[in-house]
């Protein structure tokens, strides 16, 4: 039946005619295609293009309160987005959760408040069914928002502070800074420097914990610096503490991008990376296998961070409670540490 | 007033006595933002936020059948979002002519036939007003099915095959490739290659045609290599012209990503650039100032390609019907040749 052979428009019913399947099933593949083989799915859709038939999505929307589609929404700007490769491995690991499932991933970026006001609006008229909130920070008036509205929503990084009932995704950000810091330790380097994360981010706060409660005694507040987890900030970072301290025998970075940096001013200082100063990172992310020499550094499950975010999510959209989730980590070594 | 004091569900005329403006002002707020002052828009959100207001999306959908917010769809793999720097300026560009108007730009990505799929219900199903098709590709059965569900949509690159009644905004590329072509022979360069992209994308098809037809009786068929517009690719073409002609003394690359590979592959060879081997590109991508040596290359319009196709997306939407447009580029030399 071509869509030409109506004269009037197609309905759901035609659809079902047409895929050889109930009423019940075409309405479950509109409506997000949870419980459907994909078999009929491939059935119903071919249907739907055969017969012309559109969704209405609001007669669909105010019967289901569903669009089949997940928010990805990134807290940060859009530069960090495309300089920062943790977010494209998150990013990556929440389109094919959601592939499987036959719904859509929506990314939406919201760094300034006016682009937060208007993503706000999209997002509580119903456009998607859940958030995946992406933020390093942790002050986020979006996040009150969105709970307010009682929009389902899960959470990369640490459990916010107080009483935010939104569950989160994180790793253990102390326990992975103790086990870099005791690795370096067993290496055999004495005077061993931190560049953390800024203050509001878990990365910032938790590692910096995790290396001063391994380090114990020895922990000198004259061996650490911060910065936003930049090339850039990586590079001014390690220039001040070899400024400070020239006698540093190994860094340990809150992120594989200020390793890098890092490792540009020790070069520039004509230091020589391990044999001079070993250099380690954190994150795994595509970068430390690729650069030149390999990172050393603290692997985060990126595909499990965001299997699991958008697992906890669908279960919170279908009325079932989810706590939060604490991954582990694990220590690799390469060549720079 | 505070949301608790309310026993009743704030609606629309809460929202307008609290903002102190009509009814009317609050309605052209919610449904999108157009022709609202922004101290009106300030008023009005501020007061959506105090009244605990909710919009209702699918009685709004039925009334004005808009949602406020474009679509950035990418027919591309992820991967290329993140290692081809011209999608991120055009992301970049779309973001900042929406963030003015107080819309939401929603990036999808459809890269399999099953995620464009599922884009495609997403679209149909009116959670995006329109489309702006981001894809280098021309065979896209996607945009068929867009045109078809009658999408307001606008294309980046050169108009489709046949009778496609979708706008496009696209530069001028075969007299941009004369362009460079003309150049590099002015600077006395007899052997010019060319790495052009894939056949089924302008930058493949057009660049190739500016470049023969400057070169006129000397084009040499030899010359002439392809690649999908990535680092690798454009390393492994200028080995193998390398191979073939190691008498080149220029090469032009259709993108600056490609003009990088082909400048490593250059050096393993032991070719110094420009002193040997000069190399241009195409797209004046942020990577071409950045890179050592400096790269001469096309700059494409980015800001205005991506202004542009919003500029015309809305007009579409509104039912004013545009024509494509084909902007000019500008010849930007810098070191590399």
């Amino acid at each position: 039946m071509a869509s030409s052979d109506l004269t009037r428009k197609p309905t759901i019913r035609d659809v079902a005619a047409v895929a050889g399947v109930s009423h019940g099933t075409v309405s479950r593949v509109i409506n997000g295609g949870h419980w459907v083989s994909p078999e009929a799915r491939a059935a119903v859709e071919e249907a739907i293009r055969t017969t012309g038939y559109t969704t209405n999505h609001a007669a669909r929307s105010l019967a289901t309160g569903r669009s089949g589609s997940l928010a990805f929404l990134l807290t940060e700007s859009q530069q960090l987005l495309f300089s920062d490769p943790t977010f494209a491995l998150l990013l990556r690991g929440a389109t094919a959760a959601l592939a499987e499932r036959a719904m859509t991933l929506v990314l939406l970026i919201a760094d300034s408040p006016g682009e937060q006001a208007n993503v706000e609006r999209y997002v509580r008229a119903g456009h998607v069914d859940g958030v995946l909130l992406v933020s390093s920070h942790a002050s986020d008036s979006l996040l009150a928002s969105l709970v307010a509205a009682q929009v389902p929503t899960v959470c990369s990084g640490i459990p916010r502070a107080g009483d935010t009932p939104v569950p989160s995704v994180s790793i253990d950000e102390v326990g992975s800074a103790r086990m870099m810091t005791r690795y370096l330790m067993d290496r055999g380097h004495r005077r061993i420097a931190l560049i953390t994360g800024p203050n509001d981010t878990p990365g910032g706060r938790f590692r910096l914990v995790g290396f001063r409660e391994e380090l114990g005694d020895r922990f000198d507040p004259g061996l650490v610096e911060q910065g936003p987890y930049e090339r850039d900030s990586g590079n001014a970072a390690m220039t001040r503490l070899l400024e400070r301290a020239p006698d540093i025998d190994a860094v340990f970075a809150a992120s594989d991008v200020m390793a890098v940096g890092a490792i540009d001013a020790l070069r520039r200082a004509g230091r020589r990376v391990p044999e001079d100063v070993a250099v380690a990172g954190f994150d795994d992310s595509g970068l430390a296998a690729v650069h030149t020499p390999p990172l050393t550094t603290v692997r985060q499950p990126w595909p499990d961070i965001s299997a699991t975010m958008v697992d906890m999510l669908l279960d919170i959209i279908d009325g079932t409670p989810r706590e939060s989730v604490v991954l582990p980590t694990t220590l690799v070594v390469r060549e720079s540490a």
